[in-house]
């Protein structure tokens, strides 16, 4: 198959958002609660906050210990880079993950707006703008020969998906309704026709969903 | 949590059996049909035998290519090194895999029989008695800081478990009756008192049991 461009670990409403209205500095999913779409992996042992040695490691837990196996990059949207729209007033803005981001490969951000490429820590951002397939070759050439993860937020994986470019996708489904902002899906049928899935739910409540291309 | 030993994608029949009565050098599950044990891990997109480029990438997958993630030694009982029994004859058997084991760490096999180590390309076979807890202290030490793997059979599982020594284990129960053999459990309920378990059906007709310490 060759260098596979993969989503992993996207959460979701079960309305189908991946964040919700209003995203700023303060609140970087909008209106939507973080912990109602991200506790299922936060509570896992493999959860790269984690330091107490706990945490489960389950189903959850294989599924978000996979997040970097055999990942050479990253391609992200810009609004999952950071709460700045528009122009770049400055550079300060260097992402929502301190000094040590946890992608540890060439991360690519989709963007209109030139912008120089900084490193931090063993994560190098670039910021790129032409279509989903000339970014996609980028990525793939500073991968390493590894898969490319397609990091969200909801509309870049849209557009990805829209140009048929995903070749696996999970989806977490969570267990909350946000009612507006960045859609993912109105329903995960919607790709069943391009689509083999697994729904799996979870014990934590969530209801994972496994893509892979017929 | 530091080392953890982990059991990883053993198959049991729905009535507990890890493999069948007489095994032998044409069959290494006795009687047990091999493919209904192991069919879902062979369907997969991971299976080290795949060549093709095929394979589903869902559940099941998730699973398989877990196998060798963070893992620096693995433990086998020698029933599953080989189908000889009693002292050594020669040195012949080499184990099941060919030229290129599919371990690619040390291995240590339980024996009551002496025999030197030798090694297969980046796998080196290491013939060891003792109880559990020793065998599992020399295969931490050559694991260079990662997981050890319990291989199995059912009956090395056995002896781990009963001595309070496995962290987590991954056992794919299998919609097949064996009757008779090397037995796991009667029930997966056995070890619950003990084990948190995530019980997860996957669409290749298999059941997933995910255990780590309570």
């Amino acid at each position: 198959m060759g260098q596979l461009l993969r989503v992993q670990n996207f959460a979701v409403s079960r309305d189908g958002y991946g964040a919700g209205e209003g995203q700023s500095l303060e609140r970087p999913f909008g209106h939507a609660d973080p912990d109602a779409l991200h506790g299922w992996a936060v509570e896992t042992a493999s959860w790269p906050g984690r330091t107490d040695g706990g945490g489960s490691r389950g189903l959850d837990d294989y599924l978000v210990r996979d997040f970097s196996h055999g990942i050479g990059a990253e391609i992200m949207g810009r609004n999952k880079f950071g709460p700045v729209r528009g122009p770049w007033p400055d550079h300060e803005w260097r992402g929502w993950w301190g000094d040590e981001p946890p992608f540890h490969t060439p991360v690519f951000v989709l963007t209109h707006h030139e912008r120089p490429s900084f490193t931090l820590a063993d994560t190098t951002f670039h910021f790129v703008g032409g279509e989903p397939a000339e970014v996609l070759e980028q990525a793939r050439a500073a991968a390493g020969g590894l898969d490319v993860r397609l990091g969200g937020g909801a509309s870049s994986i849209r557009a990805f998906l829209d140009a048929g470019l995903v070749d696996t996708l999970h989806v977490a489904v969570a267990p909350v309704e946000i009612g507006g902002g960045s859609r993912l899906w109105e329903s995960p049928e919607e790709l069943l026709d391009r689509y083999h899935c697994d729904v799996v739910p979870s014990s934590s409540g969530v209801v994972h969903h496994l893509f892979w291309r017929r």
